[in-house]
């Protein structure tokens, strides 16, 4: 069976930056693991802290129904919340030996995670190198010594909020259309971000359209992700 | 009142770097508050440790000296002395927090801060990081909840000493004339470097001659900073 | 008065990249002077061509109108057509003479051209290119002797079609909620490019929404811009 | 039937640079055609010009030898001298209508040709800014209207002689075993650059050795590539 | 005597990467220093953890005494082994002290380190960042007062293995034709990584090619370097 | 003899930008060509042109005397001026092969030029580009076949106006002190742009300062180049 892994910051992540891409490989039969490694209670739950008496935990509990009622709209098959704490995201040695074991455990056709800069963002970039660590980590015959080591999956880097302040810049295009409609069912699972659903449909319809203009086909909806490694390819096109 | 913070990893650092800007913006009746993360003891003080005798404590009491007088010359509202240590510095938790809290406190117009890359020093990236990060969390309503959140303060770099080794460009041009004898003045304070002097007075007239060719005014002092952020305005011009 | 110019390569691109800033201005009190130095009649004119029996001519003379109409829903003070055609565009030496002798006469607060890189279009850089040298060529005081030299007017570079193809970083945005239903009103004078309509429209929000992220202001609508020179500045907020 | 067109600077760079790659698409079918824009008579055929009294036509007369040799060996369905000269080359207008009348006529799978920057080489970059244009002009609906227009092939730039002088960087891998024969037997047609036959037969093997590495496959002779366009796809893997 | 430092993430890195330069050194009467930071016995070690029972100690032993055998071809004066872990490495701010006193102690005219990035490892740029950070502290006057301060030495950053990927460019070729055989020597001490002997022996050549290339003189071997600081000069050439 | 060829755009830049550099290797016995290609009659002679009745004649004839003074002053062996107007700069294929004329008749140990970029000058790049191709051109055996070929020399990029806003970067530092008095000697025969005399003067002592700090060598007054080309060597210090 073939699998993916998700490395999310925090646990709304993966819906607004990689929701199609899990929706469609999904579809065609691909069991995707999510980890999300904070709830991103602190930092990305303004709307939750509004509410009178809010405490953490309730901020966390809520913001994991959301993700896990995501999840089933995408049909992710593994949603894993670390709970490791946001803003800052604590990322030690263990953690990283944990997402170690899961490369290897899963051994993902490919690894979705976040854009190497952002200044609006001190989590995610740190993500980023975690989830490439990680890589190498897996790769090690020393590691675990005996355990079959991890190949060379490609690692995209999914969209940020702001690509261009990121040094972000699409480099794969995905159609999303036959999946959009779980996509967006996923985003309206946010309930407590609902000033981005209807940003991140805007950018779902504007890569749709860069997708279409860089490949001569009716794309309506896309998403756009930047990659680590080269491709290797057995030709052209 | 209008208020800024200007956050500078060793003690003389925001003579040098940000002297104008500080003098400018005090004069027009900002509050500018200074936190020295270090005293710059161990890296930025080889003048004093030439003197027979020298310790590690009176290094600190000359350094901190020198920079209060140097505020008092500027107008400075409140300077603060962290003594994290030096080369390296000391950025943990701990103080990451601190930084929060003034931010929050002081509710600042701008940052200014270090550049984000200087192989010649350790510590400036490491602070221009670590002041980002502080601008980050302080957004979050998730950190102290309750306590107002910070807005979205631009931050400037100010210069490094070797700028082109430094990826660091000149993005804002700022006319420190009316203001130069105070930044002399500061400068001066700074006993302990005293080889910086004309150094740092030969930028600010390269930076005026600049900020003249910019602009088609006559401009004779200058000080230069790069942005991290987009600036967002009513017009143009 | 205060003035200002506008290079657009074909004449369509100063109403998606620049309509709001022309606008705004415009409606301060602002002369804008737009050069369109081609129709785009070859290149970015699919949908007129696909009429029967269409010309050169017929092409030239429809986007013209559209142009004009545009122009007067921008509140655009002078609208010219250089017919220096197009895929690619003539850009000789009596055109930039020519551009000089504008940049002279309108002595501009800012000059609106296009981005410095775009593999999808040969003319945008060029005319970039082009806009530049004809401000540095005009500063010079042996081009007809005697004529006042220009000054040193910041170059916006608006936004290309696909941003992060063509190094194009946003670095000014600007609130153009007040005048929005102008721009969409000259977006919809381009009969001939509909399927650019909504696109240009969510580029607006999208913009708008950052613009909000990056001011901490309830801004809806924007444009985005990147500086060609420093900025000068007599106080930093 | 599939189709490719590689755009080359002079008659030997698509054998170094690009042999792997055209017997691969060859021999799977697909009709390749190779414009040489010149001979690289004047600047690439030094040994050659060692023989006494050569000319300038017996250069050209010996180059197209060899280049037609090698052609039949890679499989080359067409492959075309336009002898525009070199160092410098010529390339005008006339010219890239007539590269654009060949993507029309050929509607090419993808096209082939040189990096962007190569401060050994002027000729190079200039023909890959040339085979750009090209492709944009052939997108134009009112060049030759009523042709059917270009869509959206990919470009992809071959390896420089020095890649890291030249910013390019290998963003596709190409397994080039099952043809490397042919390529190697395309080299050896060149018999004026004999001192490059053993270098580019190094290239392979170490591009083959880093696209084992980045797909964890059993790969021994590579080829590599940089897009010039971002890649839209229906799948991640 | 004439000094050297090179600091090496893993044992073998000094061989395959700066092995011609430390004999071309030591043979005109160099003392050079290696600093093995660990023995790379988790992560570069795969053929030897493929032997059934193997341990982490033995291959640290093996490794080891592949590198010192290494050391001695190439005629290194002190070799030293820190063994603090690898994948992730372990670089606590004793190990930075540590190193300090070396650079103190030893007085490099120069420095070998790793690039500044590497997304196929870990450990190396974290290696780069370690070495800058120690040579930046041994020249604080206050970190062990009274002890001489070191100067300004060059830090030349070797190649690493896939040098497009890491953002590393030859600023500076070494002709290491005279030591050619002592670094294949070196080399084939590596006994668990022998797939690499070939490859660094084609690197050898390609860089040997670009080295004659650059200077019009029969160079036959080579090794590439970065710089990390600009170089001061009595004379252009 | 050794030799260099000084490519400057207008008549001046070679004075500000390299007479370091010219006076030191004249002073060791190097003979230095100097071409000036214009006389920057248009674009660089403010001052002359607000004198009453001024010609462009006599612009040139005044900017001549000037820099054959300063030349003189420098130790320049010789000297000339090619007069292709300048804003813009006229650089056609005779020029270009009247370039390729001299390096093969002077084969320059290094050839000294512009900046690749500058925003504020159309000439300055325009040059470099010429300049370099040029050098490529001269190493062509079929350019006039018989004549001996130009080998592989260095081209140093000189210092732009405004350094940081071209993406200039200095690699290399000259101490120039030795020859000091001859460059402001050579300054001041530039009447006509007294306004620079001191800037670059600073500009001496800034790169004098950088000078030591990157050497450790008491140097007081710099000059500092870009390398187009990587540096060979036999050894690494």
């Amino acid at each position: 069976m073939k699998t993916a892994v998700v490395v999310s910051a925090h646990s709304a992540d993966f819906v607004w930056r990689a929701g199609g891409a899990i929706a469609l490989h999904a579809a065609a039969g691909w069991a995707v693991t999510v980890v999300c490694l904070s709830y991103g209670e602190r930092g990305e739950s303004a709307k939750l802290w509004r509410q009178p008496g809010m405490t953490l935990e309730r901020v966390k509990t809520e913001r994991q129904g959301e993700a896990e009622r995501a999840a089933a709209a995408l049909g992710v098959a593994d949603i894993q919340f670390w709970d490791l704490g946001d803003y800052p995201i604590g990322l030690d040695k263990q953690a990283l030996f944990r997402l170690v074991d899961v490369y290897r455990r899963v051994r993902p056709g490919f690894i979705l995670t976040h854009s190497k800069a952002d200044p609006y963002n001190h989590d995610h970039p740190a993500v980023t190198d975690f989830a490439l660590h990680a890589r190498v980590t897996a790769q090690a015959h020393g590691h675990n010594p005996g355990e079959p080591v991890l190949g060379a999956p490609q690692v995209f880097l999914f969209e940020p909020h702001q690509p261009e302040q990121c040094s972000w810049v699409p480099e794969v295009y995905l159609d999303i259309g036959s999946v959009w409609d779980r996509k967006r069912a996923a985003i309206e699972c946010m309930a407590g971000q609902g000033h981005l659903w209807d940003y991140y449909t805007r950018v779902g319809q504007q890569r749709g359209a860069q997708a279409a203009r860089n490949s001569d086909k009716p794309i309506v909806w896309g998403e756009a992700y930047q990659r680590v490694f080269p491709d290797v390819r057995d030709a052209l096109a």
